[in-house]
């Protein structure tokens, strides 16, 4: 019986709500040894009155010494093993601009490119076309139309855009078209199974009419595509925790990963006071709600110490708004650390705050690195987290009599 | 994706250095509760110094509650699921003679028995024949020659004696000729599958020809075969964390383990200063040393609390030569706990503490179970101390986008 079995068959529905509170990144360091961390050095009036009443932990986003990017650090957030369920590279850019796939999609990334009069790539970025030229080509390639299947068509940043295709039958085991040096032609998309080879037999197609699209370009005149994947497989929130589940967030990264993982994303707020507008004016409506805040993330990765600091007073400062939907479980956490001294995505285990009637407090009384690593919650990986927030709102039952 | 696979695809090359100091047995109890272990009623200046500016957390050689050997506690510490990479007898009986088993080899352990007339055995340790009496008894088996073989024959201690067969095809799955009882005919060895019935067919043309040059023997006139075992098919320290990787020790058990893993052995230091002047003398050529200490483990081992405490201030004492290298992450551990009070290994799990730029510090300020126990690293299997020690010295990349 693996976790999940476990989870499905305790789940229990009623009325206690849950609160997840994401902090992108929250997890620091002292910028030198035996300093104060970016939560440290921060006044966190707020989150320290709820460690006095919650219970603190370590949450470790992979394995101890893993540093995930955003999209396995959030399925561990969410109680899917991230070493398991794999998002592919063309469903996590997808989710990356909040393109929700479905079970028909096939998602993949494709990068603009130059070719000669020959048809050899000259430039494998197609000059690293800047990001609104390039959403003005991606445009045009909306007049591909392949019968049967439904396509669509996104920019990303710079020469990368997303194309979906959508027919029943499509696979996902196609080989990237990439041949990742220059003088070579594009490769064509080679399937390596039946359902690979209806999906590469449609990339060809897509392919063929593009590049008559793109022939007139100065740079982005053609384009190879890479990291073919179907949305992995997960169960959803309802079928795995019986939680009508909502998600809230700025960036379309998180509203896509929520949801993979069948949360509806609500609102359409563009800072973190208004996220909490819409998480209360939702909060009838669902079970459960991850509220993500993108900003401690940011400002780590900026490498910039002080502006990490201001950023979690700005979360601090919402915590009372929050706390008066009176929760049966807010858990306070982040989906990797970011830590200033870095300025990237770090491996370090995450402070995790859990504040419930059910919370068998620690004697703890600030939400930071060093109080979490000694707290009640003790080292725990990441994909507990959601068992821990089910057991902390009363909605697992027992196991075995 | 397991462990391995993961490890193998994030791990980075660059000049960042790793020495993991391992004191074996280091771990210990208090000999009345309450007291001091003996790791803290040592004076650990520069240990404690390292505290203060590092991280620590426990390190559990295999589960909790489990007593390792020496073979599971090393190969847990260099990053091996002990309970996955099982070594067997013959090898690990070689590894502790430094015996560096190859890849065509088989290694068995042999013990030396008496056999009365009747070629039955009357005493299956042969009188526990002494050690200097048995290697000159040993040094007669190399007469035995074996065309297409390669093989060798080293003493161990006392009736105990290693052989090691060489030549391509044979497998170990051979089942033991000590018939478990006096009164019995050695059993002849018998392959259970063609590889080990090709290995059988060389252990019986051995045991033959020795019983000849055996039969003068007051004692040691005959022998019987065990634990037949190629060397275990572990990934090396160069494959899995593209470590250039030295060992460097004074006895020859821990030389051996440290070559299955691909290690080269550097050096050949009798004393901690030696060793590390060995340390000093090849900190240009490799990225990863593993130097190991004996003494806490022997110290231990005889239930002599106050001489193990000894033998830990003699480590400290070569701490600042090791630190004067400024080795990106130091990390100082055990394989296992051997108490004093216990007067063998147990199954307590092992301070461990880690010292590099990216640690995040934890506010203790001594080396030792009872502050390990709540240090900022956890409570953590030994086999993700190397995965924890790669990250501490910026040699493992981020997991997904």
């Amino acid at each position: 019986m693996d976790l999940h079995d476990l989870i499905i068959t305790l789940a229990e529905k009623n009325n206690n709500k849950i609160i997840m509170l994401v902090s992108d990144g929250i997890g620091g360091l002292p910028m030198t040894p035996g300093g104060k961390t970016e939560l440290e050095a921060a006044k966190t009036p707020n989150l320290d009155a709820l460690a006095k009443i919650g219970v603190q932990g370590m949450s470790h986003p992979i394995l101890p010494g893993i540093t995930p990017g955003s999209g396995p650090g959030h399925l561990g957030l969410f109680g899917y093993d991230p070493l398991k369920f794999i998002i592919g590279r063309g469903a996590l850019e997808a989710a990356g601009i909040g393109f929700a796939c479905g079970p028909n999609d096939v998602a993949l990334r494709c990068n603009f490119c130059t070719v000669g009069a020959d048809g050899k790539i000259t430039d494998r970025r197609a000059g690293r076309i800047a990001t609104e030229e390039s959403a003005e080509v991606v445009k045009l390639l909306r007049a591909v139309k392949i019968p049967g299947v439904e396509i669509f068509v996104e920019p990303v940043k710079e020469h990368r855009f997303v194309v979906v295709f959508r027919a029943a039958g499509l696979g996902d085991n196609v080989a990237d078209t990439d041949p990742q040096v220059t003088g070579a032609l594009p490769l064509d998309p080679v399937g390596h199974d039946d359902a690979g080879k209806k999906t590469a037999e449609v990339a060809k197609e897509f392919f063929n009419q593009a590049k008559k699209i793109l022939a007139g370009q100065p740079k982005a005149n053609c384009l190879t595509m890479r990291g073919f994947a179907k949305r992995p497989s997960l169960p959803s929130y309802e079928e795995l925790y019986g939680l009508k589940a909502a998600a809230i967030a700025v960036y379309p990264m998180y509203k896509g990963l929520a949801s993979l993982v069948g949360m509806e994303v609500v609102g359409q707020p563009a800072t973190l006071e208004e996220e909490i507008d819409v998480l209360h004016e939702n909060y009838d409506k669902y079970d459960f709600f991850f509220v993500h805040f993108k900003y401690t993330d940011s400002r780590g990765e900026d490498g910039d110490f002080d502006a990490k600091v201001k950023m979690i007073e700005e979360l601090d400062k919402v915590v009372p708004r929050i706390m008066e939907l009176k929760p049966a479980c807010l858990v306070v956490t982040g989906d990797h650390s970011t830590p200033a001294k870095m300025a990237s995505h770090s491996f370090h285990p995450v402070p995790t705050l859990i504040v419930s009637d059910l919370a068998r407090t620690d004697a703890l009384d600030a939400y930071c690195e060093t109080q979490a690593g000694c707290g009640g919650l003790g080292h725990f990986e990441a994909k507990y987290l959601m068992p821990l927030a089910m057991a902390h709102a009363n909605r697992l039952g027992k196991f075995g009599a």
